[in-house]
């Protein structure tokens, strides 16, 4: 397991660097060898400056004047992010959301394998999703004492999320995919969490379209 | 409708506002009537510079020493992201991931109304969600010369939106959320584009757990 550290990155150059990673992945699957700094950063719509300046958190990649060898700076960045790491996430209310990530999200290629899925819904318990069947939801002490699942992703409204996150961190998780609209790091300060707001990003669509 | 026009202010700011307001939000639905800039700052694990920084570029809210009146800054906030103007929306796209946000999303607090979903899976045409029964795709542009939508909910393949993404903005979209994977503002310029890359939250907490 890759376990790269780099303490005292800021959180706004680590939320950049999946982006470089995507876009250099596409350069790549699209046989680029090679990109200009210039010409990457106005794909990324940032300066080469900034780019540079993020990069060097991690210790620099290219040399001025050659630009960026593409697969290779998208390996690093993949080891940076801890994409071959394949750490076991288990995936909790089997929704539209919980089902849509289960039926599309590529895991793998970021980092975790999805170990199970869970709901407390008998109308969902026994639904397939690709590769997983939802599982009852009071099965998930035992698999996590039995499977030693690091990660929880959390697809249940907010007062269920309250009320399983302290269960899920005393039974070894460690990090949470949070859908739940409950800001979990408020109370368990020893995990990493992503809240997703996709709120957020249709408001940010509502001022930009205001400014056309 | 609110047309607040604030030309030139960085993208960067522009995605705190959404946060901003939904942590105002919290604090008002909490009764809380007033907030220290220092306080607010550490609730949103910024400074308070930051924020008065970020402020300014919309006028600037609240005096020094007095702090910030939570009602009145949220409203405020509010009204730069144009959160009153129910711009009419279309969902293109009833999978799981479409039928999560018809289900749970709420539009009408966003700036947006929905108004229909479209989709050209036979097994779909005819699900309800909410509100909405799902319609053959065939009858979106009908849809939209009659009732003149001005945003698409993208819940469709890549290779999909592509294809349709052109024919949307013959159409009058102006304005695309976007979760195809496929970056539609490289080909339209003039559209506002959203593009949801659910997988970056997740190789960011793959990053972070690395971390811990």
């Amino acid at each position: 397991m890759n376990l790269a550290n780099y303490p005292g990155v800021s959180i706004s150059v680590i939320r950049r660097l999946p982006r470089y990673y995507r876009f250099l992945g596409e350069l790549s699957a699209k046989g680029v060898e090679s990109v200009s700094s210039r010409e990457f950063a106005r794909m990324l719509g940032l300066t080469a400056s900034q780019i540079r300046q993020d990069l060097n958190c991690f210790g620099g990649f290219g040399q001025q004047g050659y630009g960026y060898n593409v697969a290779a700076l998208c390996n690093e960045i993949g080891k940076i992010l801890g994409l071959d790491n394949r750490r076991r996430a288990i995936l909790i209310g089997a929704g539209n959301m919980g089902l849509a990530l289960a039926n599309h999200m590529r895991f793998g290629d970021r980092g975790f394998t999805l170990c199970a899925i869970f709901d407390n819904n008998p109308e969902r318990i026994g639904i397939r999703a690709k590769d997983w069947q939802v599982q009852d939801a009071a099965g998930i002490e035992a698999f996590c004492k039995a499977e030693n699942p690091e990660i929880a992703i959390l697809c249940i409204p907010k007062d269920a999320a309250i009320r399983v996150a302290n269960d899920l961190v005393r039974w070894g998780i460690r990090g949470f995919w949070n859908f739940s609209h409950y800001d979990l790091s408020v109370d368990h300060k020893n995990v990493a969490v992503e809240n997703v707001h996709l709120g957020d990003s249709l408001m940010t669509l509502s001022y930009r379209v205001n400014e056309l």
